[in-house]
């Protein structure tokens, strides 16, 4: 889809990872990036893997719970039931792609919440990421959701590397290098783009922050993606 | 708690019911209320009835699904964790009270959803309604959660009635009519203040709306709460 005088608003893919910040999409971070979506008049879809949820974690009492629970089917939560399977995204039919955080990016994703830079990536996020990439189409990723950017278009994974944030934490730097991309340090509400590779980043709640901090954040982010969307 | 100043900061409790908007609290209004708060410095602590959930709706189907789930622990995946059972709460101990919308306000904190006017309400939450109201301290509620204060406060249960908004739907102003307190219609960006019962409401998804129109309606909403948490 090309963004023309006679198609003025872009739509963008959203990717979800289930509904919590423990076991899925960050709640607050996935909204805030489809209200600043709504604020640029670009229209979005939200997408999911169709797969079982690495794990379910009780929020109220910070534990594994013994249950199981889909991705797609708790994604859809955040996004009012509009929602449809990973599988079925390709990059032709939009113009950017956004990944809210949360564990759910890191454990649903891809795992590296538990194999750190030596993760594998699932099959439909590794594509899309490089389907995207190779059509200069914009993305943009907050909180841990840059590890996903970082490893399939780290040298590490033969890519040609990329400059992401994950807001001030040395260890995850570390993480990132290994992977073959590298890190710039911000704070909360700042984004960060990397220009070559299209990408923009913003740390949410890698940070201990408040909702507010993290809107604005995720705000900057969106703002530098809806300029490269219409560029 | 009074607010002086030494005590510039007012604290207040966020009541969700579960997680999704049709079986648990909206998740784009509840989060817009948290960003609006923290705009605002307004502290807050949230709070659910550790109950079992009226339903579970799997969101992707937009079906019944056979399980079932906490609105505690539901509540606790917007809350960051952060969340205490609603018998807890009494009035003494906060400046004012936020009521998210979402199906979950009508199913598990009345039932509404299923008995319109002649709905029961939860004790606990007609309790601390009422507790808030005696006390002249602020409350706000947005999309089908004004019915609360209907139910609660209207005439019809022995109160003296209050105005609220739900948008501009005849059916539900109807029902609000029915349960001896007043309806005045608005639209999505606009927030309505009874001031003579210190409640303000909006009308967010009781329209069909995108985030950013929910986001401004609920911010205009939390603009009202915070100038009467303030005088």
């Amino acid at each position: 889809m090309t963004i023309t005088s006679s198609n003025p608003a872009p739509t963008v893919a959203v990717i979800l990872s289930g509904c919590g910040f423990l076991d899925g999409s960050e709640i607050h971070e996935a909204t805030s990036c489809l209200i600043h979506l709504a604020r640029h008049n670009i229209n979005y879809r939200c997408l999911a893997p169709d797969i079982t949820q690495a794990d379910v974690v009780n929020h109220a009492q910070q534990k594994p719970a013994s249950e199981s629970r889909n991705v797609l089917a708790e994604s859809a939560r955040i996004a009012r039931g509009q929602i449809a399977p990973l599988a079925e995204l390709h990059a032709e039919k939009f113009d950017g792609i956004v990944f809210p955080g949360g564990f759910g990016a890191a454990k649903n994703l891809c795992t590296f919440a538990k194999d750190g830079p030596n993760c594998t990536v699932n099959p439909d996020v590794a594509r899309i990421i490089k389907e995207f990439h190779a059509a200069g189409k914009p993305l943009a990723m907050c909180c841990i959701a840059p590890v996903l950017a970082a490893k399939v278009l780290g040298t590490a994974s033969g890519g040609k590397g990329c400059n992401i944030t994950l807001g001030n934490d040395a260890n995850t730097a570390a993480a990132i290098t290994k992977m073959g991309a590298t890190h710039t340090n911000t704070t909360v509400t700042q984004a960060h783009t990397d220009p070559t590779n299209k990408l923009t980043t913003t740390a949410a709640y890698m940070y201990h922050a408040n909702p507010y901090e993290v809107f604005q954040g995720v705000g900057a982010m969106i703002d530098r993606f809806a300029e490269m969307l219409r560029k």
